[in-house]
């Protein structure tokens, strides 16, 4: 079966990241996956919640979609008084994801705040904006060091994420909007540069799936994030871990 | 290495389940796992969200704590006038879960709102909320079936959930809070009676973790499941699918 | 006349109080009268409202149902972003008769905050939930004195609440649902265990009252608390007050 | 004892009405009891709440405290995003009592609102508000006959309010502000021109009370809104019912 | 061209101003402009928000319509959970022109809220409000020198605001709500004593206007602000300043 | 004096506009003013608010800024369940001017929304929202009558906008934030093709200032409206108008 963009099945689309696409945040990247647009925005605050143990340090994340991300204008949330239960579930997964990679105590009674913004959504925006807020998260770290802010840099290791599904019975890697809405599985993987598991998200949207089928998938997100992960090293000159 | 509360790596927690607890919704299920307590109730409307296809029905969940389920008063989410993004994201997974269990097309044009508030709270209330809620559910379609409403049972197929963790490096089966609250990786499972996957939710909180663990973690709870789903069929007479 | 459930016009339905059916929160009670059923969690915190005077302690209750306590589902207050203005209303009225129960100045600089959720409703919920908070608040106080937090029980008396009203011109006590919606006057009595008013709300719903049916309906309320308050002794062991 | 503004004990303060103080609503009157001051005003819209049976009519009320129409400014509610649970009772209030001075089937499928809002509040604004409020009400019915919109008044009688209190054990009438905060037992009472009962709202917030205090509360009350409906009587020209 | 109400195109509608028709506010001022009704009340409060400058105080402004200050009732802000935006531009503005009177050092660390509700709306309420709320501010001003609070008076000057427009392509002073509806260029003008500008919107509803346009909207302006000054001189004895 | 970035005091920001910087919407433009950056998107729906005139279309905009577009993280308005009153202004302003550009009846039953958020702020964010605003706007119309669903183009001429300030005494163009914030007198405007007046806002924010100066501000302004509408001329073929 050849992919509605021509790729192969285990082919990720391109991918460009562009770091300070804005100037003002700590640490910022574009990432462009496809048609996929996320603006990811690091900033590091010198407090913490009140949740967190004393002298650590924390890493969350908000995400968003603008109001014409989509094929369709959707009302913002304010509008609604309510931040969409997508976004809500979203920037917790961004958040837990970027967490496993900073040792927070080494990060000091600090937050780094990782703002994802959807400029335009053609599917895996939620990979995207692990992929693309970590390097925002990696650059930010680095002023701190580079500032003699922290003597060493918190970020233990690589982060990235890409999703994968089952249409039409057969495994996909990196879905865009077209495929995903016809998937009738739907995965998403997030691991670290050793190929190991930080989260993962699979859904049966359209039928059940083996424990097979979950394997299968995995190991196809593993051979996208690899591809991922040495993009990032590129941007962030690998020199760190 | 001996559980806190004396149970085998693979055992269940002791689940009673008190169908009709409450009598005015069309289905309702107060399921107790150990001192976890969620009352589900199922509620049928004769009308659908927007977006659902012409002639079909739905499925949907709302979750929620009550203030003093937990160790501590937590406040109410109307006082904070927000929904809680960890309600939001386990009722949007309770819902996937509980769609997957039911022809929507058989269901004709109507709703059916699953209902779950936690009474008490002592780890596992989302996959609680699921085993319940399908009883729930699946009472309220007899219902409809027995009132004539319905020509036959939309329900499709039986769907149980259960969590699993890393604990000490130890794979655990139903982890109670205590348990959670040390656990390295949290790993929740919800499948059919084929023992087929339907959702899985997996976080590396304290560390990441290979697909060799992934899948003996899916294994393990496809082991609680089995008994979960021998529960339901008990209660609701398995006669159906 | 006879009543839907055969009761006399002086008689009270069926009550139940189990204690300790939640088991985290300081005091908790589950109390049944007929098809109502309401649970009391009573959740003390060290620290006191601004407008509480220096040293004192405070009392306060929430009040609310859950979505499908009565015969149709209702939105739950979150997802309108309002408390429901009946929940307002009724949440002051727990809150200034459970404060009667205390001598504040002996409870120290401590909020107990009594939550009443109703998990079924027919009829008679905020008197339950005074009947029954107070039982919580009780049990609640007795743990601070056993704890030695508290030299002595700051409780100075019983509490209890029950309604009456006026069907088809007969004066009937603790109304269920039905005879609610039919009544003309419905009348909401707190007493103490001398038989003195703490709290009244009398409503003209379907025609003005004298001031001697006000009496009547007062004097038959009073009957009902004295037989509330002996459940209550007997629950509580009777010893303090 | 003497009163801390000259009265005795049974007196009101003096009551101005001016009616029409504003003019675009279809009935208007600024009511000032002592130093409280309420601008009530009726609005009539020709569509109804559903709850309400087919053809009848319906009419309700909002009540809202201008920020600084106490001794110390508040804060809006708009700012807080909640209608004040103290608003949300008194509105309630204020419809009920008002629901039963009109036949709301003689007033057809159009609701009547009635805005209470303080200007300044010196104790008594709720009573007043059902005072003054019935003026507004019956200025709007008396222009929906005039303008043959109505073919007779739908208003059956008159209601008004007034409040009584137990202070230092002496029982007064018509409480301001200073004396209602030193107030034992507040007693809040609305009554028709037959000086019956429609609502009663009584709390101990001193001690508890005796059903003969009880009952001389009312009668105290039925005294002052004797001259109240007189009052109501002069300006309405007494003409209808 | 003869106006509505008979008016000179550059004649100000009857001006009334009372002071202290409220008593609790710190300062206070019923301004009518026509059948523009606002209330206007200053409240002295001994903090400062965030953003102001160590030392220095702060003059802000809160503006809102009563539901029926209109023609057709209007729901309150607080049913929506939202301050209307027109009411957001609104407060705005009249707390930067209000500040623009006041020597905020001199003020020290207290911030005075002009609250401006407008009891009935007929055009030209934002700048009513300022005319009006410069009184409460300079009377509450008065109060902390009267009361050896400020050694001296923060307000530098006078500060007041009234409309022009273009209506048929007349230039206009002072619209009322029915020439309002009907102009084609709505201008709003703040000046102080000297006839400088604070403040200026200008808005092309209907059309564009030209920079000579502006100018004689701001001359046309300008006369009435010097009348509504003299009056607030001779309302304030004129003594300071 | 010079300026901070070495501008001429009636030079603007090089100006950047990329059109098509997303895609799904019917219009859209990045538009960058030095280091201002704000995404404008144009959307169109087929349905009216309830106030426009039967057979009317409507233009209205929306503007927000992401949380790290300025030096400092700011909450997003959904966090604190408010639209920010600054951006309520500003949006409501974006929307008068862009509507002044467009034939409404031309337009037809259709409302076109223009999304304006801030991705980078660094002063006349208002202003570049309006003239970026503009071409997602003309871009929309033109695929409305290239798509054969307009007759003929709705946009009757051009429209954009500025900034101008006194600072140090000096008039100045298109101030940067630096600038901005140093400013005595903060003067936008919004103007036509015609060189006419369609929206003017000024502010004397550390000084009043003469209509002299109104009018110099004004001129200032139109030089550099005339350059802002020659480049949207440029990129939109300047073929219509």
């Amino acid at each position: 079966m050849s992919r509605i963009d021509g790729r192969k099945f285990n082919e990720l689309r391109p991918i460009t990241i562009t770091t300070d696409f804005v100037s003002f945040a700590e640490g910022s990247a574009l990432i462009e996956c496809g048609d996929t647009k996320v603006l990811c925005c690091a900033s590091v605050e010198d407090r913490v919640p009140r949740h967190v143990p004393y002298g650590a340090g924390w890493v969350t994340a908000e995400y968003s979609m603008l109001p014409r991300a989509n094929r369709e204008r959707s009302q913002r949330d304010v509008s609604k008084l309510k931040l969409s239960p997508r976004s809500a579930e979203i920037q917790r997964l961004i958040g837990r994801s970027l967490r496993a990679a900073v040792d927070l105590e080494a990060l000091g009674e600090r937050t780094i705040t990782i703002d994802c913004d959807v400029l335009q959504g053609d599917g895996g925006t939620r990979t995207a904006s692990i992929t693309g807020g970590y390097i925002a998260l990696a650059l930010a770290c680095k002023k701190l060091v580079e500032g003699n802010i922290l003597p060493r840099d918190p970020v233990k290791g690589y982060v990235a994420a890409v999703s994968a599904g089952i249409v039409d019975d057969e495994l996909l890697l990196d879905l865009c909007y077209e495929e995903d809405s016809r998937a009738m599985v739907d995965f998403n993987c997030v691991m670290n540069g050793q190929g190991e598991l930080i989260e993962v998200q699979g859904t049966g949207e359209g039928r059940s799936y083996t424990l097979k089928e979950q394997q299968d998938l995995a190991l196809l997100c593993s051979k996208g994030i690899r591809e991922l992960i040495a993009k990032q090293k590129e941007i962030l000159g690998g020199s760190h871990r």
